[in-house]
């Protein structure tokens, strides 16, 4: 197979790449769509039609020091990026508690564990406890697919210590693939309306 | 009445206070515990006893410049507080979302609708709509008593164009005291239970 010399292959998500998320959002702004942006677009869309409640949750950051130049003004001047504890999205929708962490990778044949922080698997496991909706969104950027995982499959995956990392194979195997379009960018609900809502689908 | 001169009746929790807050929590660190670090201790313990998932968002902050001092760390040295889009707090509990916001007040005899956001009512008028359980938690710092409200009544509350706050009769005879003890801190979640998992209690 001829390799593509502009491309890199690498995971962008590692776990050290993870302080430098908001920064890299604020740099790409304009120059194309993240993942994070079509989820933060669509849930707008699905709170603005009121289909669902789902939010982004803010990024942890523990704030040091911070200066006030005018009374009612406060800039912040040394900060940084904590771990964060759970995942990054969550919400209501019909009636459920919905939760779920994306992530995107270069990669173009697997999908490697280590985007993942082992306390979000650990709250995922909590979230099935507690009887909600959990899930993974996974978007292979090179090649323009973006799959919604049961977060029980993942979680089964990601304990199995022999299982470094997804293959795209297993991910199409075992994954939904989610619908783009203008509104909303991605149409993760129908698959939710799939996965967890038709009892007779899937096996689920 | 005579007054006392040593403690303010003011509001601490106005719109623009707002950015002061986690400024406050970092030098209030140690010296008495607030509402919010009540109410973490008590999710912390919830967590570990599996009882519920309910977590505090991190507050949301725009970071605007940031500085690699070492290749590994990230230091922020310019961010802004934004201001939050929805409650503080929500998680998942006995298999429904569970969504809420927590505000204290040094006042002693009612609590000013300026503490809530309008966009705030907003959401939790969407967690209701959704299915999920909303409500608010509200504590008079002075005479130390804490209360839980559903979201309904403080929306209804809001909405009336009439009323600027809720006195603290109405908060006593509408609203659910919480129990405050050592391991939980706040057993919100006994009030919870009450309210909405016991179909023939308060009408509900």
């Amino acid at each position: 197979m001829i390799g593509y010399p502009t491309k890199k292959t690498n995971v962008l998500q590692t776990s050290a790449a993870e302080a430098l998320k908001v920064d890299a959002r604020l740099s790409h702004m304009g120059r194309g769509m993240t993942l994070e942006s079509d989820i933060n677009a669509s849930n707008d869309y699905y709170i603005e039609i009121d289909r669902a409640l789902i939010h982004k949750k803010p990024t942890p950051i523990q704030v040091v020091r911070v200066d006030y130049p005018k009374r009612s003004s406060a800039k912040i001047v040394e900060a940084y990026y904590k771990t964060p504890s759970t995942t990054d999205y969550n919400g209501i929708y019909r009636g459920k508690a919905i939760d779920f962490e994306a992530k995107e990778t270069k990669n173009r044949t697997s999908f490697t564990f280590k985007a993942i922080h082992p306390h979000q698997i650990k709250h995922l496991e909590k979230v099935l406890l507690h009887g909600g909706i959990g899930f993974v969104i996974i978007r292979f950027t090179c090649l323009n697919e973006t799959y919604l995982l049961d977060a029980a499959y993942v979680i089964d995956a990601y304990n199995n210590e022999t299982k470094k990392s997804l293959t795209i194979q297993e991910i199409r195997a075992h994954g939904s693939l989610i619908r783009e379009g203008l509104t909303p960018r991605l149409n993760y609900l129908d698959n939710v309306d799939e996965l967890y809502f038709m009892e007779d689908k899937n096996g689920k």
